[in-house]
């Protein structure tokens, strides 16, 4: 997709194409507009840093504006997902940070949640083995997530003397799997199976784990070549209404409709259906 | 039940009968004070049009006043509950409309959940079938719903180039059956089976499709020799308290109730225990 | 653990002990740091009463200030949780009430749901046979649940002519089992079994009716063996955020984390991790 012209200010200040960016603390390569995140320390079961926590914040706020990237695929290498914050690498020197940089480190994990949530493309998470700690939330934050049998969802803040409440876990997990079974998983921290996970609704299913990667990648290429303007209507109608009574929620999403129904994308439906073709989307 | 004198202004302007309404573009009758409306163009599983989306709309706010109707079930006939907004009568014209019309349509279909919240009847849906688009927002927007085994349940917006968000979905789906199902289902537009509908909560329960219109009649019979009164409030209270504190929410509970309290049913539901019979609730 | 010099007036006006309570209505045990409160009079499946209510509700109360309690396990005496509001001792005076002492009932059973949420300790019901009307309010107002193949929970109301909006159920039971069950149980008032609650994420999970007390006592003491000082931010925070945006719960939880992060219990954590042994919490 090329910028039309004219490519002026507005274009130039909320466009960009992230195809060759060059991800320094993780994996990153985008085909066919989908985009895959690799967590690829597997010999720690892909661990957080202080590094990978903000590159992943600032990468996930410029794809806001990336015209080349639909949907995103989030995943660990070596058969686990992430095994949360490192020990050593982060742990360690937070025991000795003076409180506002803990409030610093706090708010820059928070950041990588709201990117997330902000960010216009739908994020599918594959989840096999560890999901631990800020790996569990990184699940919970995307939109769509594929688990395997093995798939172990732990949120392990309790195990290391701190609060459930991390990231957004308090808010977001009642909502996708109910509160009762939240707060067991957030004051307990113990291991969710796939199975539970499943049954809970915190996966849309589980895939075997020779194929999950690939099943991610084809459900993201299906969003990919569907109506992703409204995609990222859906998102942010989703997010935005999180909080608002019903009557507000029904005339937001009378305006938000409105608006797709000036898109191109609800033409061409419109003209395939009645050739009797599928009908190409382009976004806009 | 007739009009208790004084016939005063404030009944004349708060009170009307419906068992008599002929509606023009569904079905309509009133037994035993239940409403039952059946969508009744089956050869195209019956779709919604302008016009059944409006008078659905105008009829669900008188509703709000009928002394005669005091639960209503909501089915489609031959097989089908509804395939939602027809392409040849709704998505044409929306095509060539400017964005004002557009608004007007998408707040006119949005008053339609609105109404359907606000009028103070349990509304039970029989399901079965095909159950897409804006009929899946009528099932939806239901209090209780009986389905099938072969219910298929399918939020189409995506596939007709629009958002999710359509009529209160991206609000009111989440809380039904969980954040993580509602995003797959918004997103993909893919179909629920029966099956997967009532584990998820969709479906209170899945019926035989035989008897499936005289099981939702028999729940609705069943509420409405209830205390039709209270079941308003408790209707009232669960629309009310969607984005409150739970504290609020507490105190707000306890006004409704004692409300509650200061009916004569309550009164009658008491006697009938102590005189260890079946209590005989007339709504006041 | 012994109030720490200066016993200054901060701690004397907000701690205080509970293990030697006399409960009046209800029996009240403390071993381990875990409270039982048991529900006793069996022979009528313990119904609360105005007197047992009130004592309820100040004593949930006085727990926000305990330092000898650190989790809470209710259950009930002889096979049943509890059979609700008694009849004879709640119903049949609030027939003949006024107004403002109806109003002045219903707010003081919703002060004990607020409470049971605004202590910092979580509380586990232990749900064995009946658990109807303001007994199931009792399980749905605490933090988890243990069932059995047998529970029957019920959430009656409506049976007595009220509606289902009573202590919060119009706003918490949607959250812990979704909108359409929720909708049912209140609407109808049945019945739902243990597997039902089970499978709906009522109950965490079933429990052989023989160990269910001791077993919920156990989840109990492994809770209040942990950081009980996180444990009660992270209640906190599932209570704060109930109608929070996505964003603002986010920086919630970013403050209430940098509290925790400045707590011994996390410094206990890392230092027992580096040493490669068990973390000893002692809540502070």
């Amino acid at each position: 997709m090329t910028i039309p012209s004219p490519a002026n200010a507005l274009y130039a200040g909320n466009r960009t194409t992230l195809a060759d960016y060059r991800a320094q603390h993780f994996g990153w390569s985008v085909e066919a507009q989908v985009a895959t995140i690799t967590l690829n320390r597997p010999e720690r079961k892909n661990p957080l840093t202080f590094e990978s926590y903000a590159e992943l914040r600032d990468l996930f706020r410029r794809l806001a504006y990336a015209t080349d990237v639909k949907t995103i695929v989030i995943h660990g290498a070596g058969g686990n997902f992430c095994s949360g914050g490192d020990v050593h690498d982060i742990i360690a020197p937070l025991i000795a940070l003076p409180m506002p940089e803990l409030l610093m480190f706090t708010r820059m994990t928070g950041d990588l949640v709201k990117a997330m949530r902000h960010c216009p493309q739908p994020i599918v998470a594959a989840v096999d083995g560890i999901c631990a700690g800020a790996g569990a939330i990184l699940a919970m934050a995307s939109d769509l997530r594929l688990g395997t049998a093995r798939s172990q969802l732990a949120f392990l803040f309790t195990r290391v003397g701190l609060a459930g409440c991390d990231m957004g876990a308090c808010a977001i997990l009642p909502r996708i799997i109910g509160q009762g079974r939240a707060a067991e998983l957030l004051f307990t921290g113990r291991s969710a199976s796939g199975d539970e996970g499943h049954a809970w609704g915190f996966y849309n299913r589980l895939c075997d784990p020779d194929t999950l990667l690939a099943d991610a990648q084809q459900l993201a290429k299906d969003l990919a070549a569907g109506p992703t303007f409204a995609h990222g209507i859906t998102k942010k109608m989703l997010h935005q209404e999180w909080s608002m009574s019903i009557d507000e929620a029904i005339e937001s999403e009378a305006q938000a409709q409105a608006i797709c129904m000036a898109t191109r994308d609800f033409d061409r439906a419109y003209r395939a259906f009645a050739a009797k073709t599928r009908p190409v989307f382009e976004g806009d």
